[in-house]
C-alpha cells in the first residue's frame, strides 16, 4: 500500500500572510508536513511513501519525488504512472496541511471496504482519498472538490464512501484555522507555533490566535 | 440510555445576523435541531429524550423541558436530577445547532467504552459528551471548554476519550459554517436554507454561500 503528499513549499500558506513571514510560512508548513509523514511513517500501513514536492526537502524515511506541474496534474500522472507499471496497489493520497492526522485514522481509512475513500476539507475541499484501484481514478482538486470527487467515483462505477473524521478534515490555512493546532496538537506544526509566540486567546468567550513577543 | 438537547429560540444564532433576520434565524435554529432530534429519534438509541427549551416548541417524539436558567446552570441541574432520582442510565448531550450528525455517530458514540466521550467543536468548543454514569461529571460550557471537560473527567477519575468526527464537529455558528450544511446537509436545515435561496459561490477557488432572491 503506498501514500502520496503533495507538498509545495515555496510561498506556503499565504492565507496566513497576515500572521507569519514568508519564511515563517515556509517553515510551519514543512513542520505540519513532517507531522502528516511522521504519522503515515509510525503506523507502518505504507510500504511506500512518496512527497510530490516543487522543491527539495530533507525528510526521513520518505521517498522525494521532484514535480514541476500543478497539484491535479501531478497527482493524475502520478496515478497514471502507476497504472503504465502495472502496480495495482491502493494509494492514500493525503494532504501536508492536516497535522491531526492519528495514526489510528490512518488504519480506519485503509481499512475501508469501499472502491474510494473520501475526506471532506472544511469549505468543500477533500483533504484525503484512499483509492483501492488507482488506475480506476483521477484527482480534480480546487472550488467544490469534494463534490467533484464523489461525482469522479459515481461516473467511474465505485462504490464510495465519505470518511467523517474531525481531525483528518481539519486542513489549515487561515488565521482561525491555528486555533486548533494549538489545541488539539501536539507535534510539530504545534510547536512550531508555540516557539513563535502563539497562544490561545479568549474573549468573551470568543476563542482565536494571538501572538507574543519572545 | 437517555439524550438531552439544550435549545435556545429566542435571538437564536445571533452571529448570522448579516444573513438572516431574527425570525429566520429562530426558524433556522429549529429546523436544525428538528434534524438533530429526528436523528436521535430515529437511530432507536434513546429511551428518553429530552429538550431543555428556553421557550415551548413543538417536536414530536421527544419530551420538552422548560429551562429558565443557563446553558451550564440547566444541564448540571438536569445531571444532579438523574441523581438524585437514583437514574443511573448513560446521557449523550448533544448541540442543537450539529444537523450533518448520523444515525452512526449515535451508535458509535453510544457504544464508547470509556467513562466519558467528548467531541470537540471547532474553536475549543464541545458538541457532544456522552456520560456513562452522570453523578460522576459535570459540565462547564463557553470558551474553551474541550479542555475543561477533559480537566473535569481527569479531575474526576474518568477515563475519557475524544470522538473523532466531522459531521458531530461541524457546529453551526458563523456565516461560512452554512457552507458545510449545503454541500454535506439533507435535512430540514439544509431545505430551509435552500428555500430561502442561498447556495454555493465558488470565486477563484474559494467557496462561501451566496443568497439569491427568490
Amino acid at each position: 500500500m503506498r501514500a502520496v503528499i503533495p507538498f509545495k513549499k515555496n510561498n506556503a500558506k499565504s492565507r496566513l500572510s497576515s500572521l507569519l513571514s514568508g519564511k515563517e510560512r515556509e517553515e510551519f508548513a514543512l513542520s505540519m508536513l513532517r507531522d502528516v509523514a511522521g504519522t503515515l511513517v509510525s503506523s507502518e500501513c505504507f510500504s511506500v511513501i512518496d512527497i510530490l514536492t516543487t522543491s527539495l526537502i530533507d525528510i526521513e524515511d520518505v521517498n522525494i519525488v521532484l514535480a514541476g506541474k500543478g497539484l491535479n496534474e501531478s497527482l493524475n500522472e502520478y496515478l497514471g504512472k502507476m497504472a503504465s507499471h502495472s502496480i495495482n496497489e491502493p494509494v492514500l493520497i493525503i494532504m501536508a496541511d492536516i497535522p491531526l492526522v492519528s495514526g489510528k485514522n490512518l488504519e480506519d481509512i485503509t481499512a475501508s471496504q469501499s472502491d474510494v475513500a473520501i475526506v471532506p476539507g472544511r469549505f468543500g475541499g477533500t483533504n484525503a482519498i484512499f483509492i483501492r484501484n488507482p488506475s480506476s481514478f483521477h484527482v480534480d482538486y480546487y472550488g467544490q472538490s469534494f463534490l467533484k470527487h464523489c461525482q469522479i467515483a459515481s461516473c467511474n462505477g465505485l462504490v464510495y464512501e465519505i470518511f467523517d473524521s474531525f481531525n483528518l478534515s481539519t486542513d489549515i490555512d487561515e488565521a482561525d484555522d491555528l486555533v486548533e493546532i494549538l489545541i488539539h496538537g501536539s507535534g510539530r506544526a504545534a510547536g512550531y507555533l508555540k516557539s513563535l509566540g502563539f497562544g490561545i486567546s479568549d474573549k468573551n468567550g470568543r476563542v482565536g490566535v494571538k501572538r507574543e513577543k519572545i
